[in-house]
């Protein structure tokens, strides 16, 4: 075992959580990340406190080099090792003149994966040589690597469909791997079609017959590679390798979230830093916002929809006792139980949410039916309170009070763009608002029409009312309702607004995605004012 | 064994495919399923082949009684039998008398499934009753509804919280449900925190102990929910329920689609009528639509993304042979391989992607090269091509011939919302083309900006391109870049078109959604006359 994992701030090198979001990650569709969004990823993945991240395929890839340089560079990591992932060297080559095999050393990794071909097929086929070869190649590279004062893991590509094929040339392989110097040698189910009772069988007897020490790299084409990856540890693996979110080629890789949140909730084991688990949801919303992707909602553990409740039968046991639909306290990862607001939700559950949001219904029976019929009614338009708290409360207010409060009236407003002929655009949006008894025109510019028509709003009330200079627009999205027609389908706009302290959702929905965005940004600006304890003006 | 599963039509009665996407599913965030919606649904089950459809808890919910009512009218079911949800008789009651069970007789539902509580703190605290009337409830209502010539299955709801709290009071109530003649007892892990070994180990001493026939029910709370049903099936269970796409509450169910793929191809047990198993990614994405939710693009088996190949290295290894990295032929599902562009690709996935699309790029480096360039250079501003193939057939082709095919030339455009003071809103567009050397300016009116637009540059164009009347823009996607900064962010859109026969999609990127949809909107007509085989004027 190598020095450098006798740090104090490290975790136990006897399991190893190896994230490789960076390098496997990356290859989904969709995913593009800069070097800037790599380094952004690592600092949250070394917060979380995983003990490796491989960080790219330095010299392949001048994006993967640079990465390298700068990490060195420009993050103190606490509790990860860097990982550079590269190839064996070239058949009939010499690793020590290697360009690839150089391009790993000079990235400065204190650890390196090599890649290895593990199935026979594969070695003739893709590879072109002969099976001793791709032996020799492995021992080789290993030992030149280690020979450099690295930390060497091998990945064994096609593992499992590589030993189906020739399990004796599979062994062969991590036994060349591990006599060569290799630390850990990791099976890999490169095309992801193993189910956990296969992975469990082979890992178990490879690990008798070669006694290197094991890890799983499983891909999620069966929708089973976190049971794979928690299977090759029941097996013996102490060595998993998963991504972010899942993120990776086709399907996805193991997800890293659900894999320790096993090993450490349901297996008792742990695999990360004091306290990190809390910081889950956390950092997988962070991740997802580097990468640009939504967070998926129905993600084990860390999706806003993780805790959510919904059925009424399930809202009135929950009175009772949360435990009773919760396989765990939802703070142990970071996350919170939400009550959803559906027209399939009971009386109990627009009880429990009024609540949460702070407005007590005093378990008034009339209004909480008038509540949940509005709802029915609203959703049936094409509205959703699920994802719009901040609408909810107005509309829940607004019952409970017998009417809406209001800042401010619309009469009319107006948003233009234009594509001039030398390809510059103009947005202009004219408001007609009243408050406080005056009547106000106002008009903005802005760098869309829908940016023109926030900017009219706030220039028409800033005066009256000056907690708006606050409000920053941070989150605006756009869902076409009924997709199967295109623009004439109904438009639903959501939208984040923040105060600096707090941020609130709005929903608005209409015919159109400017009428739609009016409507939330209506929402938002009362739902502010509320917050801030103006009284209604109207 | 109940008589109705001797028909030809239905498989083997010996395993149950059983689908809970109408009840269970519909607990997901974001459902909201119309009677209309349940209907279609139901189809879509039938013709995939699931023996059971489980449709709602008639009696509880009036949307649930009109669906089995119209259901029993409207559908004349090739595979399935219609399932109605409902729970034991009330503590003390007579199921005789018992009105929510009547409901379910009066659902007209040849089966019945009945929730049943199997954890003995369930039951105090929830039902507040004693454990041996649970019992009773079991007993009783299971015989009344079998006197009434229903086939039963039982739901032990938290049955794996409830065997490790008290095993044999968890068994008991599978032995009482067994002996009063249900058929099936399933298992439910209700609040999702089991793990594969955990639930093969106690379906086995279950089965063993009371030898009953079990089946599965499984929530994916830590992202095993495929993995725990087959690992029940592994240990005796012959009956697995299931969510289409996996919906439900939480984190969802066990997705129906990778439990049947792997019991049909990798366990080699057919559970569907031939040929069902090629109809699955049709049947995923149809129901998708249905529900409203964007087809989930990683989904197993059937995401757009699931044989989707990105990563450079693989791109080579595919034009060796596909089975490489693919676990099965995508066509068995009935989805395919494709080759995704993106500034990772190497030449060889531009130049398998220039082939899938029918443009020989005949190996000319310099030419990939150049596509590569430009590629890259797009994506940094925001484009995607991965999901707009029309767009990067465009962009190909201007590269291979040296120049863009135009049909037209935009001269400038504006479009115009206007809410007025009696809450009504008027859409106006007005665009400046040149066509065959021609000035054309029209105005036309729409529902929204960008459908006026549309309207626009159709009334522009059609005399000169008659072809035009048929293009119809069926879905519009709008994603913000740059999430964070709310409506100041890049907007990338992407519209799909269809002539009726073919469907197209094209991106469009700008600094606000009208921008950004007209160059969509540009990209399509352009892709669409040129597929008419018209020849380019401009």
């Amino acid at each position: 075992m190598s020095t450098e994992t006798d740090e104090t701030s490290r975790v136990d090198d006897s399991f190893h959580v190896f994230d490789t979001t960076l390098r496997d990650g990356a290859q989904r569709e969709g995913i593009n990340l800069t070097v800037a969004d790599k380094l952004t990823i690592a600092r949250h993945l070394d917060d979380f406190g995983v003990g490796f991240i491989e960080g790219g395929w330095p010299g392949a890839n001048p994006r993967d080099t640079e990465f390298f340089a700068r990490a060195r560079q420009e993050i103190d990591f606490r509790h990860a090792q860097l990982v550079a992932f590269g190839a064996t060297r070239r058949a009939g080559g010499n690793a020590a003149e290697d360009p690839q095999v150089r391009a790993l050393l000079e990235s400065g990794a204190p650890v390196i994966t090599l890649v290895a071909k593990s199935h026979d097929k594969h070695v003739e086929l893709a590879l072109r040589t002969t099976l001793d070869e791709n032996l020799e190649m492995v021992r080789d590279t290993v030992s030149h690597l280690r020979a450099q004062g690295r930390r060497v893991f091998v990945d064994c590509e096609h593992f499992f469909d590589g030993y189906k094929a020739n399990p004796e040339y599979a062994k062969a392989v991590v036994r060349a791997a591990h006599e060569a110097g290799a630390d850990v040698v990791v099976l890999c189910d490169t095309n992801g079609g193993m189910l956990p009772a296969q992975i469990q069988a082979v890992v178990a007897t490879v690990l008798a017959d070669t006694g290197a020490r094991l890890g799983i790299h499983a891909q999620d084409d069966t929708g089973c590679a976190v049971a794979n990856t928690l299977a090759a540890v029941d097996a013996g693996a102490t060595h998993v390798q998963c991504t972010a979110n899942g993120y990776g080629e086709r399907v996805g890789n193991a997800n890293l979230f659900p894999v320790v949140a096993a090993l450490e909730l349901k297996y008792g084991k742990q695999v990360l830093p004091e306290g990190a688990l809390a910081e889950m949801t956390r950092i997988s919303h962070a991740i997802a916002e580097v990468v640009n992707l939504t967070p998926s909602t129905h993600q084990p553990y860390v999706g806003v929809s993780a805790f959510a409740h919904k059925a009424g039968l399930h809202a009135s046991a929950i009175k009772v006792d949360p435990d009773l639909y919760q396989h765990i306290d939802p703070e142990r990862v970071g996350n919170t139980m939400r009550m959803l607001v559906s027209d399939m939700a009971g009386r109990a559950s627009i009880e429990l949410k009024g609540k949460e949001l702070g407005v007590d219904l005093g378990g008034d029976r009339e209004l909480i039916a008038r509540v949940v019929d509005r709802v029915k009614e609203r959703e049936l338009q094409g509205y959703t309170y699920e994802a719009a708290d901040a609408s909810f409360e107005l509309l829940l207010r607004a019952e409970a009070e017998g009417r809406a409060r209001r800042f401010f009236r619309t009469e009319s407003w107006r948003a233009i763009v234009e594509d001039r002929p030398d390809g510059t655009h103009a947005n202009e949006a004219t408001v007609k608002l009243w408050a406080k008894g005056e009547r106000i025109v106002a008009t903005a510019e802005g760098n869309g029409p829908v940016n023109a028509l926030d900017r009219a709003m706030r220039v028409a009330l800033e005066r009256i009312y000056p907690q708006l200079a606050k409000f920053e627009l941070i989150d605006y999205k756009v869902r076409i309702l009924e997709g199967r027609h295109g623009t004439e389908s109904t438009t639903r706009v959501l939208v984040t607004t923040s105060d600096g302290n707090a941020e609130w959702a709005t929903v608005g929905v209409g015919e159109n995605v400017i009428a739609a965005s009016w409507q939330a940004l209506e929402d938002a600006f009362t739902y502010g004012l509320l917050r801030a304890g103006i009284e209604p003006a109207e």
